[in-house]
């Protein structure tokens, strides 16, 4: 098992004065992503799910539809992940070939207009469900932020967290990357069938980029809350696919950029 | 000009009672780079500095080198800008292959080992030079904001900083991406034959990841200071390429990862 954390010798500087000191800071490293032994992806992510962050790469771009297509996830000696595909089961490159050449955070560039989403089968949220109590909202962040053991030491790592409409957080992932602890979540509900995460409500820990209302699309979620501020094409694409977008969840305030009729 | 910053309506919630708000996000639009008329790569930024950022990605990224490679920089109509190479300029696009197929917030992960970057032509600084007076560090933080207008009112943006050995801020870039920040900051000093910043820090507002401090390194930049979290790799790489590396720094706190001997 790889570490997601480690320790590491510092000079610690308060008002002038240093004294040498240790600090733990989040593992950053490179993944492999190969789809039938194909090299697909590499991606700067922090050890741990990588056979969901694989699964979930693989589905929120668009080139898996199903947890059926796939035989077998297997880690290679290279440190790499290879996800196996069923007998006659066959894949479309194109969706990831629209991102040939992109640039660091920038998944989905090559589909970036919201046009372009639709083309790629991003669905439209059923509309006015489910119907949550706002109520909930503001217990999220505590909820996430004590769910999140390794972030607590190094202040290095993102969250997504999955919650139900009762409020229970379902599950909890943590990534040097943003996109990468979404895609780790939705991973383990592909794996495990449980898409689309039609109920549920993704809880991030900072802000929202189009690339993460994207995903959260993909995974069918209709309400996403966060602790930062959206950019104007996250709320652009919420206002489109009919998602609930919540930001600035900070204490009993929050802001509720789109798809307000699914609070209470 | 195309706006950095737009005005949205949301419905503002405190403890339980909402109301009708405006609220002012950061603007996340794709910019298309192209090279010789060739594409090369779709990046979400934040619009304004187009020409410093394609140019900076270019330059960090290996493929150009000098500003003299360019002829011109154009904005074209569908949202791109083309950099216009100087006559007889041959480039090499091998380093973006390496990057081929990249996964969102993973610019560097061809180049993924430390090996790989020195292949790459990234720098091994000059030991021991500049050294600076430690205690312009806690300043940073505060110019920095106050610089950062667009910030301010939307939360959403990532700010870079670039100070001299005597604690003034030479030069802020702000983006959604905190790389296209970098690269905006770094693409400015390149167009203005000021490369290397041999003399000079950069102050990020978030987390250092890997490719941060390959893009620092990749400017010759021998100090770089953050509010927020470095990651493993990024400890790994400014200590293998003699960088001094500061994070957590807030108030008259910070920590030295690597390169204390350049803090006087």
């Amino acid at each position: 098992m790889k570490r997601n954390i480690i320790t590491v010798p510092i000079r610690r500087v308060e008002s002038g004065a240093g004294a040498a000191a240790q600090d733990l800071v989040a593992v950053e490293e490179p993944l492999q992503i190969r789809l039938a032994a194909r090299d697909i992806a590499i991606t700067m992510r922090t050890p741990g799910h990588d056979r969901e962050l694989a699964a979930g790469f693989l589905f929120t771009e668009g080139i898996l539809q199903q947890a059926s297509q796939i035989s077998g996830i297997t880690a290679d000696e290279k440190g790499g992940v290879n996800v196996q595909l069923a007998q006659g089961v066959q894949i479309d490159l194109e969706p990831l070939a629209r991102n040939f050449y992109v640039t660091s955070s920038c998944g989905v560039c090559g589909k970036a207009s919201i046009d372009a989403l639709r083309a790629a089968g991003c669905p439209i949220l059923p509309r006015g469900r489910p119907v949550i109590d706002a109520r909930i909202l503001p217990g999220f962040p505590r909820k996430l932020r004590e769910a999140q053991a390794v972030f607590e030491h190094t202040g290095g790592l993102h969250a997504a967290g999955l919650f139900d409409a009762s409020g229970t957080l379902l599950g909890l992932r943590e990534d040097v990357g943003r996109h990468n602890a979404v895609d780790k979540l939705v991973g383990a509900a592909f794996l495990e069938h449980r898409l689309p995460l039609s109920e549920h409500i993704l809880m991030l820990s900072g802000r929202v980029s189009f690339e993460l209302v994207q995903k959260a699309l993909m995974a069918g979620i209709p309400i996403v809350a966060a602790v930062g501020a959206p950019s104007s094409l996250a709320v652009e694409t919420a206002l489109r696919f009919g998602m609930t977008l919540v930001g600035f969840l900070r204490g009993e305030r929050f802001n509720v950029y789109a798809g307000q009729e699914r609070l209470s």
